[in-house]
């Protein structure tokens, strides 16, 4: 089976709703309350052996990390994450002890970013921990950033640095809701996406939506330290991690060229945000290299599909 | 581990919040919109091998059942059914036939009750299905009706058949979300639930929830023919599986004797519609025989963790 090709079958199905200004194929849907106030959902599922192993992680981090992919798609958005609510299956023989330490990795999350976890699901079975969070958000009285309206000529702009998450960030990393309401608040932003099957796999899902395409600059890539600890195991480079490892869950967003450069000004981030690209008519993601050498990147990442 | 009592652990870890008026312990949570609109929520997960066998069933049937069990949470709370979100875990070598086949079974029934799905997450792994659906509902102007407002003197009233739902109804029963919203919207109910634990478990959990207790008419229980069909294979009588059996989804009410004979009077159901008991004072259940012989039932059914 192809995952996006499926998606977009699903997508097809479905008659177009007016009370749901963004459906399938976004970071959150959104749905109409009243006036413009909007509700977003997002749903996200973690699958023991798919996205962790519980010999490398403890109970705490796992629920933290369920939480986290959720509050990070509505980040997403540029929006407000409100409530979850948490469905687990568990092993059958499943200690009292793990599962409440699951639950207070989430709790520990959910106060930190002011989200209340108001109801779920526990079911069991012989072979898997999987977790499903759904959360919604609230809009603020902002429009949603999604993933479509990027334009010809804007800036690309990412926060943190990338690659690597395997070695650690991918159960660390503190979801972006901050960064993303006040970038959607105080800047004119055009389109947006978390980085979870890796930059140029989000890249191309941004351009997709769009019909358009990118030139990244090799050398202003934030490549992380992690990455670059991975290189010397692997083989592969440093920045060919930071362009293609999944889970760093860093925004990545577009904007006109004089807006990014306001954010650069702004002083309003603690975090690092780096302009690596720009977006452009023709199709593709090219990589401009400190020597002026273009070459093609060829779209991969990760694929849960083979 | 204990799945009830790990539950009320979770709900007392957390502060009540004043724009929450039900949150974990019910068949859906409510949150407050403006006025007296609500917007309700819940979440399924199903697991092979748990809730379904692929070899025993079409990915058609799974796909409607993931939809209906979160139908029937919100039939439960006397409210409509609008939207869904749906996280589907697949067998990595899972065939796109298999996926849309999957797909059409919820949207089907999706269709049928007018509920839009509106996005959702697809992962994998190498050995099991899973599917979440987290469902959103809406009160209508009404007051969503609770597990835990049941009163000493109440009518115990249920929908349709009990018993034996594992020769088919597990996969093809019908959400009773027209009855459910019927009911609250005609008549004064004091608590409901469906039924997927069994009826005397969640009859328990009604009355858990409001410190009451329960006689039940065992001549007035409506033992479904499947019930009949079962018990002569498992040798356990065909009350014992209405009693007990898991995943009837039929709906559990109490409500004044008084409103309990305006429903039996209304002619507004074509669903069969029995009182089978009513609520005491002493806590427990208790069975009384066509005889006059009173026993007591031990408060059995589906329980996840062994």
């Amino acid at each position: 089976m192809e995952e996006f090709s499926f998606i977009k079958w699903i997508k097809n199905q479905q008659k177009r709703d007016k009370n749901v200004p963004i459906d399938i194929g976004d970071d959150c849907a959104s749905i109409k309350m009243n006036g413009k106030k909007l509700c977003l959902i997002t749903t996200d599922m973690l699958v023991e052996g798919t996205h962790f192993e519980l010999k490398k992680t403890t109970p705490g981090q796992v629920g933290r990390k369920s939480l986290a992919c959720s509050i990070s798609d509505i980040a997403a958005m540029g929006c407000s994450a409100k409530y979850a609510v948490v469905s687990i299956c568990f092993h059958r023989e499943t200690k009292t002890r793990f599962a409440k330490d699951l639950f207070l990795g989430m709790k520990k999350i959910a106060d930190e970013f002011n989200i209340k976890i108001i109801g779920g699901d526990i079911v069991s079975n012989k072979k898997l921990l999987v977790i499903n969070v759904a959360m919604l958000g609230e809009n603020n009285g902002l429009r949603p950033v999604t993933r479509s309206a990027s334009r010809v000529g804007d800036a690309l702009m990412v926060t943190g640095t990338l690659g690597g998450s395997i070695v650690r960030k991918h159960l660390t990393f503190k979801p972006r809701l901050r960064e993303g309401l006040m970038l959607n608040k105080k800047f004119k932003l055009h389109a947006m996406i978390d980085i979870s099957d890796g930059l140029v796999a989000d890249l191309q899902h941004i351009l997709a939506a769009s019909g358009t395409g990118a030139e990244l600059y090799e050398d202003k890539i934030p490549v992380s330290p992690d990455a670059k600890q991975l290189a010397r195991k692997t083989g592969l480079s440093a920045l060919d991690h930071a362009l293609h490892d999944g889970e760093d869950y860093e925004l990545l967003f577009t904007l006109s060229q004089k807006e990014s450069e306001k954010v650069l000004d702004s002083g309003f981030f603690s975090t690092r945000i780096s302009k690596i690209g720009y977006v452009k008519k023709s199709m593709g993601i090219e990589l401009q290299k400190s020597n002026g050498e273009i070459r093609r990147i060829k779209p991969i990442g990760y694929e849960h599909f083979k």
